[in-house]
């Protein structure tokens, strides 16, 4: 099929500017000097004009046109690839050049005034980029759907078959089941393990155990490495190039521990899946909330489980002899499930944190419904704070200039957050079904869990939807209820 | 004028492949993993193939030729960017494009073959591609000027206004004045210092000196980093995205402590040049063999001097007490600069360095003449060796698969390591005459050498040649002399 062999090699044209770009954003949030802004946001700029063009040229939209009418007699795969490569068409065609540009131009020059306003605690000096990424944003989503809620367009952008009626919904659920059960625990909460998590623990020490963390998740280091960054992030072009960063803090050494587990679930998850799908659409995992149903899994259902502790509490004592005298792995498993009204979200604990992502879920609905404008935002995320966690952050950095999304312009992102921990309890059920996980885990045997994923889930990258997924895994829909199980079983058991 | 701006367009589109490019380089040599060899391959071949397409697009050679045609109507800069625009769209314009991608992709498949030939001393399965590589470097020479040596063209490339007629004198000359002086001085070596070079210096501390020699020489870390890889090399896009890199040995401690010094020499060239010239084909240095003088003036001139240790002898002692006890300024001056029979270039004092230069200089010459062929380079290097130094080499991890140069298809190259040393001596003493070096470093002050360096060279970039500059700093033509003279001074008063 003459059109199809034309497809294949745009699609591969095209990912060459998306590997660069890539890579450019990859050394820009990791290493690039301060200074070096300024010519990259030029670079980039010409980059993704370039890459812009082919993605709406003509000759393009003509095979994807042609390809899409004759859907039914395409095989499933390219049946798979045609249909997103028709969204994204749709998504991108009725953008004007020039306004996709200056967007680009807009986020890479955002980033730099987004980490001085977090460092200065100076919302008043990022509110002017904010309101103009909000409005691209609600202006692109009209132009991909006149008609439709535009927040609804941006999460299915993230997440397929998800928007405000089916979050709603699951948020709801949430809120009934899980709001009254964590006041009952907050009201048990102790500070038994609040001096853990005030020991200082060398920068030196923690690499050295994260450095070990990788060998017990059985990372593979040909096809992957880790680094630092601000904010943790996983980072992919193919299978066999999977990088990830984490944060060290002297005074918070789990902030280390599950950032660095938290994010080996995104990298295995995206070196497991099969490099047949390199040169297609369907590479890299399939949604953002099946990307963070892999992550919490493994740092909250495998990284935060006694096993965990009871399995790898010789080797951290071995490096911070000191500072854990006295304690053993049930009181490591302990802190480590410590709940808390926390300020941040990437350091909450696993039960309260669905309630962080339950204010950025509100506010993004207000603001791209107008009930709310950019100026604000920091007073409607403090009392939001004080709604459900029952605490008011003192300055913007520990309160909405805290995450890095907004400033790239992610809206409907977040929800995938808690949708993920979602999706992970319900596949953790499932999973135990076939595996004994505690014993895996006490046996060091993370790669038989490795396997297990890579077979269900992994090896498919974008090739099956989350809905499909779900279901091939564990046999039935998408159900909140395990999460809310789940949770329940597990600080109850803790908390008695 | 209508030609001037499309010229000016079209570069700065170019300029964004070649930045991405070049981050992707930097990136390969840095830090990727191994597995990620693939996809880079296949990923840059596209964007390679693009820039390649737009360096020989018809509209591209049509504005170059008409602006050549007009060339005493340019002002200066013009004329000067023209001369090389049009000397770089003669040297590929004859290239067939498949050519041209198949050779960027050998190039980099051949980084990881390179790489393994030099760890398993396995010259046999590097051979094929360096045949390739030559092969390659012949014909675009030949393409380019079908009369010339083309060994003449590829010199030509790396220093303008030298060829092998240049050469042979220059090194003639050092033949003839310093192989004897060499040989007398090889005689009243002693082992004194042997001890120093054996002993292990941990790498945190060498690190540590290393970060201390970045605020010595006033590296603008908001405008670059530092970095490790195998070969230590300096990267760059504009003065504010200026990086390099270190290699630390535990047991040669003078390895990191010159590797870097020698980099910062060619990173603050790079800093030090005008922001004015970054969407122009006139930025970066002017040429190696003036890039490789300022990397030598900072590496041998100020790092090997005595005045040098005298200033930071403290600091050395503070991060390594117990490997220099009983150790003076003085004999850290007289260690780093012992003159030996070294196998490796890199490794090899300031004295013997230019002999380890004329080797290749004179394998290459042979390799292009086809007087020898890639299959009998092991023998010819080794020979050379023995014949120059005095010692023949056991393998060919430490003979001829030491360097990365060939194996990237740089042939012409090497001979600029020798001249810049030339230089770099015939500058220190048009310095002298204006400034008190040692004194300067005495009292921790190299920013006034920087600001000299700036001003006299540096903020040009490339819009004057190496012979314009020569002449502006020295008030007199290019004379290897300078070098005989600096050599025999220096080194006839550490040996008596």
């Amino acid at each position: 099929m003459k059109e199809e062999k034309r497809f294949r090699e745009m699609i591969k044209k095209m990912k060459a500017y998306r590997y660069a770009l890539s890579l450019i954003g990859w050394d820009s949030n990791t290493e690039a000097p301060r200074n070096a802004f300024k010519r990259r946001s030029t670079m980039t700029a010409y980059l993704s004009k370039e890459l812009f063009l082919m993605q709406t040229a003509k000759d393009y939209q003509e095979v994807v046109n042609i390809l899409y009418e004759k859907y039914e007699d395409l095989d499933d795969l390219l049946q798979r690839e045609i249909k997103k490569a028709k969204r994204d068409l749709d998504k991108v065609i009725n953008i004007p050049e020039n306004e996709y540009v200056e967007y680009t131009k807009l986020i890479n020059d955002t980033q730099i005034v987004w980490e001085d306003a977090k460092a200065n605690n100076d919302f008043a000096s990022f509110k002017e980029n904010l309101e103009k990424i909000v409005e691209y944003n609600k202006k692109f989503a009209l132009y991909y759907d006149k008609l439709a809620n535009p927040y609804d367009t941006l999460l299915e952008d993230y997440e397929e078959g998800m928007a405000t009626k089916e979050y709603d919904f699951f948020f709801d659920s949430l809120k009934k089941e899980l709001v009254p059960f964590v006041k009952e625990i907050l009201k048990k909460t102790n500070d038994k393990y609040e001096e853990l998590n005030k020991t200082s623990f060398p920068k030196r020490g923690q690499k050295e155990f994260s450095e070990y963390l990788l060998e017990v998740f059985s990372f593979n280091k040909k096809s992957g490495l880790i680094k630092e960054s601000v904010h943790p992030f996983t980072w992919n072009t193919s299978p066999e190039d999977v990088r990830f960063t984490t944060k060290y803090m002297e005074n918070y050494i789990f902030s280390s521990i599950y950032s660095t587990i938290h994010e080996l679930g995104h990298a295995t998850y995206e070196q497991q899946i099969s490099t047949s799908y390199d040169d297609t659409l369907l590479n890299g995992g399939t949604s953002m909330g099946i990307h963070e149903s892999q992550s919490r899994f493994y740092e909250n259902n495998i990284g935060r489980s006694l096993a965990f502790w009871e399995t790898h509490f010789d080797k951290f004592k071995e490096i911070f002899p000191e500072q854990v005298k006295g304690y053993n792995p049930i009181d490591m498993y302990k802190a480590c499930n410590r709940v808390q009204t926390s300020l941040i979200r990437i350091e909450a604990d696993e039960l309260t944190y669905s309630m962080h992502i339950m204010i950025r879920y509100d506010i993004e609905r207000m603001l791209f419904s107008n009930e709310i404008e950019v100026k604000d935002l920091p007073k409607v995320w403090n009392d939001k704070m004080e709604e459900y966690l029952g605490v008011r952050p003192t300055n913007d950095t520990e309160g909405v200039l805290q995450d890095v999304h907004w400033s790239v312009g992610m809206f409907g992102y977040f929800p995938t957050y808690a949708l993920g921990s979602a999706y992970s309890a319900q596949i953790y059920y499932a999973m135990k079904k076939e595996l004994n996980i505690d014993n895996l885990i006490r046996e060091n045997k993370i790669k038989v869990i490795n396997e297990w994923l890579k077979d269900k889930l992994h090896k498919y990258g974008s090739s099956k939807t989350p809905k499909e997924l779900m279901e091939m895994i564990t046999k039935e829909k998408f159900n909140p209820k395990y999460y809310i199980k789940y949770l329940k079983e597990k600080y109850s058991n803790i908390y008695n």
